[in-house]
């Protein structure tokens, strides 16, 4: 039996409110699942291995619950557009790539990569429709020591041709089939791209395999004015964009279900998302960058709903999880000053809970230290961060939120092995 | 006489609007001076020294033009509180520190270097109150081989008492003495903190030191509701803040100005400032960090105002101008989305333009590579940003200011020579 104790400056959310520090405490991991942390290690483990980490900070890994690998190739270009716009000058024909392995193997080579050095352990990633890369993609993550959903995206309407699927369910069936029992790490997730790319007969049938695979769904929800409006033309008889998935069965009932940005939805779609336990993607860099707008991202939290950060590349430029917490509070503070000031900004302890406990729990036990948990845990060292002064643990934290690009992955866990 | 060219991809701005892009070409430079951009070299220049970079971009040196170098040391710390909360937790008492020369000296080197890392080559800076450390910090900079302007630090009201000056003017004075000539790099310059600080009397002075010794001036302008509240109240014979600094010769009428923020100017403060040719500094990340809001700089760089980036440090965690233009972009868009959209979002190229000529003008012809400017320029490795595909030139400069903190500076030219 496996058991272990990685010694530094320990911080985990305990709740959103509840941020647990333990400097120079023990973190006890026994078979891959966290039996804790101690100011002293306990006396019954008195002689298991102890890895010092010094001075270090360790913290839960990341978990990225909305991403697409394919646009990770033209991150940072072509911001200067609306979503619309943007997937048909850059997405799809990017996208359209991925029917070639040579560049896929290339391009999600990079993308894994870069994903592992910026301490993302968990992830819920779109590759795109096609078969072949897809599976590429998630052999490439199993092999990286990452864990999470990948899904083969589904599309057959309003879209080029080139990403128009003629049998849609029989593609899902036959990736579903090839990647049965292949993983360790890495599971299937279903994938309709959103309402506007899916029929009602697809959306339906995804559904249906839902339910038969127990596999988890995700998708697109309320990003931008237009697409809104889009959906409101396209389903007519929905009475809200939620509902356009809930009607086929494609909004929780049948799995469990993550839907990403979640910027425009009203009060009957938060009901539904709340009784279906629906997870929300919060992406507050693309939203920026799009100029989709803000989610109101400390409604969700203080109302009890299952939400995570997602980087949503190539929407959201940067891969990093940490940006993404500092990208959240500041856009949070601009939606309180500029627009709706009855939901004040988020603090640094809600963002820092989103991206790990908050986003873990579509995972599992993920994303915390508490006993139980799966250790993921990333030890980080932020010496180039130099001060004059002497700063608290929490002060470290909090500044490398801000600064994250110049703080070094020491060590990255996953389920207690290092990756 | 000293002439020689750089190869490699050279981007500058001519205007707001245009974006002059060069891919393989040569920028020749003569005693410090850009003689121009040119495809291929031109004759009677056939023998200089070229330096061949290849392959990587060659673009102006970054203008920061607000930024405090005491706060550097907490820079990222307190961001979930607004600007005068701010200001009494961490500022007031992190600068006091200040009058120990040993804390200065540890604080300004690592503020210099970190500063000439990041690719600045002008700033304009606040220091303290406290003389020698202000000289210790003109010194260092001297030294780094960055230009620009120093200052002291003026204030004798509504502020901690160990941060009130009794003798502010001969301070000031005695500072001024102290400095001239002591320099080839750095400047001083005039350094009200704000209205709420300095009484009229001392700002008054202070116009009357602008005019007496042709220095510039810098200071604070409409970054706060509250603030701006404060103001009005302090100061109720004035017409709107910009007037308060008017009205006592502090606002470009003796001498160049600039003011940082200017996120709530009405229309009365904004004809002033156009009137007086008052420099504003927009400082997106900071207006954003303390939940000040968005000044509309689509509309002032439009509308022919005198622009730049500040990091204001530390309102803003990141010192790197070339985040502050992502940062300008990002804040623009979802003001242009929750506030006003009468003004569209900032393009890329008005923000790389905010970011080397439009700041570099508040030094002289100083950020961009048109004959006559002084060659300050950045020669950049964006090796790590790697991608599958063939990106353009124009591409690689807009993810580099989405992703800037993966790219290296292989070299840092100010006024033609490497620092």
């Amino acid at each position: 039996m496996s058991i272990f104790a990685l010694k530094g400056n320990i911080i985990y959310s305990e709740s959103r409110e509840k941020l647990c520090i333990v400097s120079n405490g023990y973190l006890v991991c026994e078979e891959g699942i966290s039996k804790g942390v101690f100011e002293e290690l306990p006396e019954k483990w008195k002689d298991i291995e102890v890895k010092d980490y010094g001075e270090q900070l360790i913290i839960p890994g990341l978990s990225d619950i909305h991403l697409h690998a394919p646009q990770y190739a033209f991150r940072g270009l072509g911001m200067d557009m609306e979503l619309l716009e943007w997937l048909d000058t850059y997405t799809f024909p990017e996208e359209s790539k991925y029917q070639d392995l040579e560049y896929a193997k290339k391009a999600y080579e990079i993308f894994v990569e870069d994903l592992k050095r910026n301490g993302t352990t968990r992830v819920c990633v779109f590759a795109t429709i096609h078969e072949e890369a897809t599976i590429l993609l998630m052999d490439l993550l199993e092999q990286s020591g990452i864990k999470g959903y990948v899904g083969k995206v589904s599309m057959n309407r309003n879209s080029p041709a080139y990403l128009c699927e003629d049998t849609p369910k029989e593609n899902v069936r036959n990736w579903l089939d090839v990647v049965k029992g292949r993983y360790r790490r890495i599971q299937p997730i279903l994938t309709p791209r959103f309402t506007p790319s899916c029929t009602d007969d697809l959306m339906e049938d995804l559904a249906k395999l839902q339910k038969e695979y127990h596999l988890p769904l995700q998708s697109h929800l309320s990003e931008n004015p237009s697409e809104v409006a889009w959906v409101q033309e396209l389903e007519p008889e929905s009475s809200c964009y939620g509902d356009a998935y809930d009607r086929l069965g494609a909004f929780g009932s049948n799995g469990k279900t993550v839907m990403a940005h979640c910027v425009y939805s009203g009060e009957e779609e938060c009901e539904l998302m709340k009784k279906r336990n629906v997870f929300i993607a919060h992406c507050p860099q693309s939203n920026t960058n799009l100029a989709s707008g803000v989610a109101p991202a400390k409604k969700y939290i203080q109302q009890g709903f299952s939400i995570g950060l997602g980087s949503d590349i190539a929407g959201g430029a940067s891969i990093s999880i940490l940006r993404a917490m500092a990208d959240a509070i500041q856009a949070s503070k601009l939606r309180w000053r500029l627009l709706d000031s009855s939901w004040e900004p988020l603090t640094f302890e809600e963002a820092f809970y989103m991206g790990t406990k908050g986003g873990g729990a579509f995972f599992g036990n993920v994303g915390s230290f508490e006993e139980g948990y799966e250790m993921d845990a990333l030890v980080i060292d932020d010496e180039e961060l130099r001060h004059p002064q002497d700063i608290t643990v929490k002060d470290r934290l909090e500044r490398m939120i801000y600064l994250s690009e110049q703080v070094r992955f020491t060590d990255i866990y996953v389920s207690g092995k290092i990756i």
